[in-house]
């Protein structure tokens, strides 16, 4: 596959692919590099790197593929530092779950020496950092690239190829496509996640108390999305926005709609909406995206 | 505890509550009822119930306890049936989510054999049916119990007792309460996961199976909840109605001002909801509410 391949920011995505790379052995040499120290100490110290590199410049020289897993913030920056320095023929990806922004960094940017192919690992938990990475986190799930029509086949090939071999699923996407499909299944119900805890936490102590108390019903669930990484999603919201507002605001009718039934006490229509909903999820789980345990199995 | 109880409807509920109390074998005699023939056919397969009564009026003749666990839509017409049935001196109670509705049903009966003490398992998973039930479903969970302040404490510690039999941890709170708290942990949190759902599905079908492949980021989370019983949530969205009118209103209020927020890419007030999310996800675990393992520890 690739000689060397270099990972850019090692939190859950960057430490979970270290991981699943020295577990696999399908790479001959795995750098890493991450701004913070103490991150760089743990990687050391568990070994999830053959060289843990000093500076961006020096983590990407000889590496065929270099791969960005920093928030979307720190992209630009991560480019212009490594620019110079990537190697004449390799490849460069990334795994931001938003790919207008970055593209348009890149395009700016005038890469030359690299190949880009943006990716997208949907995989991830509520939890972050290099502690809560693992190697099994992209096995099953789906990783979408999109790279621009003129890249070469041989070259999609082979950062497939770099999925495939941590066990995830691979689809070719346009960028555009991508961009709207994550911001209905991942950004909008994180928007709606963080929202609904916002609101049910606006009450007074002794209420809020009974809330975290009696949260099982329903709310629990929300919770666990809306405690993800705040930096990651600050910087989807923003890079997203179009059509993150545009979803918001066809969810704010529907919820008028909702509304509506209830105060009317529209039996009809509310049957229908809920009908319709369960038979969606089932075919989630018929398309093997999540379990049929009931609670999610959870204990 | 009491030597004969009658349960009134074995869906997920009631026949979670039969197979508890045949498991501990803390009641002398359990009789069940279910309009459903082939409901009893299963309850009898199973040998989950001593007798499975042939009418609501048989059902509860000699009962100590008679719990009924129906939809709501169907409670005032098993009032009507029991009412002249129930024996003198028995406690009457229930598994509703909403305690409004039947507490006018029950007054207005003019109840005078038994002793009316509302309860509610918040416990249940996506599923519904007396299949979808187990006798665990209630270990660690919290029954809250709403009995008007007149009921002697020795009627409401019989009740309890009966619950914390089957693992459960019971709390005494007013009904008015009960449903404002069960608004916001479990209505409200249905409401949006039922409008998120569908607002996603509102596309074409090829965008429509790209968010179905595509839905482990957050939207799977919410199908979930959103696969629950159609007629029981009908019911308690048109039950609690005004409250959960109050809170889709301060939901929507709250989605104006984040949409607000990422349009004005406003970072800092991002990530001030945002963190806090994360604060009040970490109350509900430290609550015993929810498991702390990543993804609901899923696979």
């Amino acid at each position: 596959m690739f000689n060397q391949v270099s990972i850019i920011g090692c939190g859950l995505i960057g430490s979970s692919v270290l991981r699943c790379l020295k577990k696999n052995k399908s790479v001959k040499k795995i750098v890493s590099f991450d701004k913070n120290k103490s991150v760089n100490d743990l990687i050391k110290k568990n070994n999830l790197s053959d060289q843990v590199a000093a500076n961006l410049r020096d983590a990407v020289t000889n590496s065929d593929l270099v791969l960005i897993a920093t928030p979307l913030s720190s992209f630009e920056s991560v480019i212009d530092s490594i620019k110079d320095n990537l190697k004449q023929g390799s490849i460069l990806t990334d795994t931001c779950s938003v790919k207008k922004g970055i593209n348009k960094i890149i395009i700016n940017k005038k890469i030359k020496r690299s190949t880009w192919i943006p990716g997208h690992p949907v995989a991830g938990t509520e939890n972050s950092g290099p502690d809560a990475g693992f190697a099994d986190l992209f096995k099953d799930r789906w990783t979408i690239l999109s790279p621009e029509k003129n890249i070469k086949d041989s070259e999609i090939k082979k950062v497939s190829l770099f999925w495939e071999s941590m066990g995830s699923k691979v689809k070719i996407m346009k960028s555009e496509d991508h961009d709207k499909i994550i911001s209905l299944t991942s950004h909008l119900p994180h928007v709606i996640a963080y929202n609904i805890v916002k609101t049910v936490m606006e009450t007074d102590e002794k209420t809020k108390n009974d809330i975290i108390r009696y949260s099982a019903g329903g709310l629990r669930d929300f919770t666990r999305i809306a405690a993800s990484d705040p930096i990651m999603w600050r910087d989807i919201f923003i890079d997203n926005s179009n059509l993150i507002i545009e979803a918001i605001d066809n969810f704010s009718k529907n919820l008028d709609e909702f509304k509506k039934a209830i105060n009317d006490k529209d039996e009809e229509k509310l049957l229908e909406i809920f009908e319709k909903s369960k038979e969606f999820r089932k075919s989630i789980i018929k398309a093997g995206q999540d379990t049929d345990k009931p609670d999610f199995g959870r204990k």
